[in-house]
């Protein structure tokens, strides 16, 4: 059974397990804004036509400019990329042949990108359902290591790390002389996330990847920017091909990044949804991870694997992230997105049906 | 001096050489098609807006579908890139180390993605007005190299290669080992172009490389393929970052492939104003490369570099493409893109003033 390597496009999952694509589906896959792409992106959308005809800026000043006065770096600590994966095989590339922690579960992409560069890759493997991160457990795997990749507010399980504990990493690390790559793909979707751009002046090994695809719903179009010392960036931007990122991308990024008002509505609308979505879930006896962001992982605690409960939710037209990919989950949880409450009422309804033929012994 | 390493975005020109850029400026020095975007694009524009929410598909196999029928090549034979410099990047990146041939002049991303990847570059250098390239002269400097970069027809000289010179130097490198990256890019804008694409089954050594950039006008978006066997195929997707060629970009590339109206009009277009063109540059005593597509080569024979012609032509807000960075042409030539007749006519006009008062002796 080969996986389709990452979520959405669900066609691929379907004909991987030999079934049918329905004709009515939702995709919990994939981890995008609910409420969609910003307004102001919309309105624009015609004046973009005329933009195709011209090539990207290739140094993205425009946008560069807009990202270093919102949150208060330089320039030169900048770098924009064609989506988030496009700027971690960069980051995986002057790693090649290194020795490399991932703290696991974690986006796949840091671990294919690793292999491909040949790194020793050192597993630090967290265990559900809390998913707990400290410095002492990873002490040992930090040992001659090069780089260490940590995703925070961590994909999948969507648990934010202490603040204090990422900290204390980042300063064990530079003693270590070990880079720390921190992935805040999904950072802004929580209210008052403790940004650590500050430190980048302090830590010249800390590396800090945002994407703009999954707040802003805009995942076809590709954006998303890395913040870390200049020599790093001068490192990773002459490895970048020339006008990586499309000029709709960098149009829309800054339209994005003024939209203070849409994020703030986005955070309310994912806390008061989530908790909702949780209510129903203890009600109905599935656990879920103390997600602090858009997706969590849900599991059947009576199912070995929840196998069983995918394929009953994918013949039901819901498509959840399976895990059988991720190392250390192994099958044993499945992640959805929070979508909008008239698909979050369909899981809960196929769900609900799923849990009346499957009761918990009592 | 540190000249921008492309033309278009003209703004870091003029910052490069302390000018002001001119409220009113023609850029000559992007290689894109005069007639614009095909109307479908534009008629499916807003269509495309639902699209971004929605992440590439990886794969991208609609367009590679599109792709093998059109030009009867296996589906396993394409790799869907964001552009050609990504493609050329990833090309570079399974050469690392290794000895690599570039034929000069040339595009400017093979040396700048080799020397990244530590290759050990030999330029062979065309000369000028000619550039003609033959197998026996290319013979001393293919002994031990691992890959050859040909650009055909030519950037920056627009001459097209004998289909038999090509395809000899294709045989000489299989027999002795070198893979051969025969960039395409400008294939299209002239009529009767001979595909070599039925050579990638006979000869593994051979990988071509395709821009959708120019021919549709759509730089912005970022579109291009390589046809290769497939085991080559299936080393550079690996290196490939995940959903590198977004969304819009591959419903766009769908549309012009269908469009083979728009190929013939352009095809006609160019011919027809290059040879109005040339007339001018022939009474007007300019020399020109013997261009086949959509730009050429231009300099006043009585300069010794092209450097004062080239500031007179800013100038007046004419901006062509200098040549101080590629090297074996170092200044003494100018590239111009043949754009709109209106456009063209400009250039005509500031060219026989710039004449006007440096008549040649006569």
């Amino acid at each position: 059974m080969i996986w389709p390597s990452h979520g959405s496009n669900p066609r691929y999952l379907y004909e991987a397990l030999g079934l049918t694509l329905p004709e009515k589906y939702i995709d919990y896959s994939a981890n995008i804004n609910p409420l969609g792409t910003p307004a102001s992106i919309k309105e624009k959308w015609m004046d973009f036509l005329a933009e195709i005809y011209v090539y990207p800026d290739p140094n993205a000043t425009c946008l560069k400019e807009k990202i270093a006065k919102k949150e208060q770096i330089p320039l030169e600590s900048i770098l924009i990329g064609n989506g988030g994966a496009e700027l971690i095989s960069l980051v995986a590339r002057i790693f090649a042949g290194k020795k490399v922690v991932i703290i696991e579960p974690a986006f796949s992409e840091y671990e294919k990108n690793c292999r491909i560069n040949q790194c020793e890759i050192i597993y630090h493997q967290l265990h559900g359902p809390g998913f707990e991160l400290n410095l002492a457990d990873l002490q040992s795997s930090l040992t001659g290591a090069d780089a260490l990749f940590i995703c925070n507010p961590n994909n999948p399980t969507g648990i934010q790390f202490p603040s204090s504990t990422i900290l204390s990493i980042i300063e064990e690390c530079d003693k270590q002389n070990c880079s720390v790559i921190l992935d805040e793909a999904f950072y802004d979707f929580l209210a008052g996330y403790e940004s650590f751009f500050p430190y980048i002046k302090k830590y010249s090994n800390l590396i800090i990847i945002r994407s703009m695809t999954k707040m802003f719903a805009i995942p076809g179009i590709r954006l998303g920017y890395l913040v870390a010392a200049p020599a790093v960036i001068q490192n990773l931007s002459e490895l970048q091909p020339h006008w990586s990122t499309n000029t709709i991308a960098l149009l829309a990024g800054e339209l994005c990044l003024e939209d203070e008002a849409f994020i703030k509505k986005t955070q309310d609308y994912i806390f008061q949804e989530r908790r909702r979505l949780f209510d129903f879930f203890q009600n109905h006896q599935f656990v879920v991870t103390a997600s602090d962001v858009n997706f969590y992982l849900l599991q059947d605690p009576y199912l070995k694997d929840q196998f069983d409960l995918f394929q009953f939710l994918l013949h039901n037209g819901v498509v959840p992230r399976h895990t059988f990919n991720f190392p250390g989950l192994e099958g044993r949880w499945l992640r959805f997105a929070i979508k909008s409450s008239e698909e979050n009422n369909r899981l809960l309804e196929v769900l609900a049906e799923w849990r009346m033929y499957h009761p918990l012994s009592s």
